[in-house]
């Protein structure tokens, strides 16, 4: 059942893919499925199309399909398909029928990027998208400080098929004290904020993560999640240190970098092209050339120079 | 010309208009276009479809294209139209070419809603708007206090039709430094967070400002420009206070109330109906009291209950 599958989604490696680009610009749909086959026989459960990641932003509505309709002929059933959905209201719900449709199992609502929202308005919107897929499971993104408990709780009363939470707000304690109020049965939680994040989301009762950093190296997210499931927090954090250069990179210039860091590494092992869209742009050769060093370091790509 | 009107547009009364629904939820063009038409005949000079208080991110591509052409239709050249673009770059492209040949004189772009950005990129998401409409006049609009001087320099450089921009971080120093480095003329500059900010941006070199007012009280925003224009700026300060409580309740729970303010005193003036999309939503009736009395203090509506 698709909202018991997108609930357990929650507790994994959410992956979310990049979206290659060709020569001429367009997607490049063989890059991208081989992508989403090369984490999936990884051993990845989860893979999102559309998120941030995969630069939803900068993808058009027949992009956003074409993407949805590539992951889930791909994945063919071995892993849990979400599809990002944004923009309007009543476009995100005519997104999520179009996704579902096409085959994924559930969706993730892109945080709305209007710039004034009230409680009342940002339950209505997700109700606006949950209503209109049923029988699928909705997991809400959220990068907003002040979606606080109450929100939630609401949002729950309201929206039965939202599954889950990918929070991504900076802040574990706030976390904490969100799931205390909302309970911890109700909703499932993920760190929003990838690898970087993780130990400290899931000490406050996040039980997954988001991930770009599995579309180059699978294994070393899910030796992550496999140290933090085992309750291994010095294992975990050991695991963590040795992730911190790629996201750090990622993280350089308030995230300007967080796709172009993916892409670069995709490329440089030999697997997509490095161009990213506007508003985000290549790395330099400087930046390049650090990626190199961070992917020999984690046992992947070409050996650094000696 | 349409680069000189555009840039001679910033240095006026911005107006903003919002977008009215009817009881079916769709766009009510008549009441869309009696409240443009209220504006301009009020000697509003410059109307803009399809900005934040049009609340664009809640509209589809079909509801802009209309809010634009029913723009340009009722304004009937006595006064600047611009048209809000954005999403994609590609798509905010398409809709400023949509936008100026349907008659509109320039497009504002809206913020790239992608989280990631780069200087580099920040640059070449306008160059592409900029170049599919190379004979019409760009304003953009910046609300991301990591856009700095360096940005707009080469924003400059690589635009010749980026005319202005819509200035909206919530700090005059910044602006000043940015203006001393772009240079005095280039570049035209709004205060792009209404009257609230326009005496101290007015300070740092901004010579306009958007206004949500002006759909409500066109002369009250007409006078504040007037007393700047004139640097009467104690005069000036003088209309700015007397204007603050209707931006201060717009401004309450992180500008939750930004739109809705609007659209409830225009209500109460029989003009449109107060609904809006999520994620916002209507005040309540402790916040419609409030807006009764600020009305009446303005002069405009009914008087309060004495």
């Amino acid at each position: 059942m698709s909202l018991a599958k997108v609930r357990q989604a929650g507790e994994s490696v959410v992956t979310i893919n990049v979206t290659p680009f060709g020569v001429d610009g367009a997607v490049d749909v063989d890059a991208y499925g081989a992508l989403v086959d090369r984490c999936v026989s990884a051993g990845i459960d989860v893979v999102t199309a559309n998120g941030n990641t995969g630069e939803f932003y900068a993808l058009d509505r027949a992009e956003q399909a074409l993407a949805v309709r590539t992951t889930v002929s791909v994945v063919a059933g071995r892993a849990v398909v979400l599809a990002g959905v944004g923009h309007a209201a009543h476009e995100a719900a005519a997104e999520a029928v179009d996704a579902t449709g096409a085959g994924a199992h559930g969706v993730m609502v892109h945080q709305p990027v209007h710039p004034y929202q009230s409680t009342e308005g940002w339950v209505a919107y997700h109700r606006e998208v949950a209503d209109a897929i049923p029988d699928h499971g909705v997991v809400c993104y959220v990068r907003n400080p002040s979606i606080g408990a109450d929100a939630f709780v609401r949002l729950a009363e309201a929206c039965p098929n939202v599954v889950g939470v990918k929070y991504a707000v900076p802040d574990p304690i706030a976390l904490t004290d969100i799931i205390r109020v909302v309970g911890p049965d109700r909703l499932v939680w993920s760190c929003g904020l990838a690898e970087g994040w993780a130990p400290y989301f899931w000490l406050s009762g996040a039980r997954g993560f988001t991930s770009g950093l599995a579309t180059v190296a699978p294994e070393q997210s899910l030796a992550l999640l496999h140290r933090l499931r085992a309750n291994d927090f010095s294992g975990a954090m050991t695991v963590w240190q040795r992730l911190r250069p790629f996201e750090d990179l990622r993280a350089r210039y308030h995230n300007a970098l967080n796709v172009s860091v993916v892409k670069e590494a995709l490329a440089q092992l030999g697997l997509c092209r490095p161009d990213v869209r506007p508003p985000i742009s290549r790395l330099s050769e400087a930046e390049r050339a650090e990626v190199r060093t961070i992917l020999a370091g984690l046992g992947v790509g070409a050996p650094a120079a000696a």
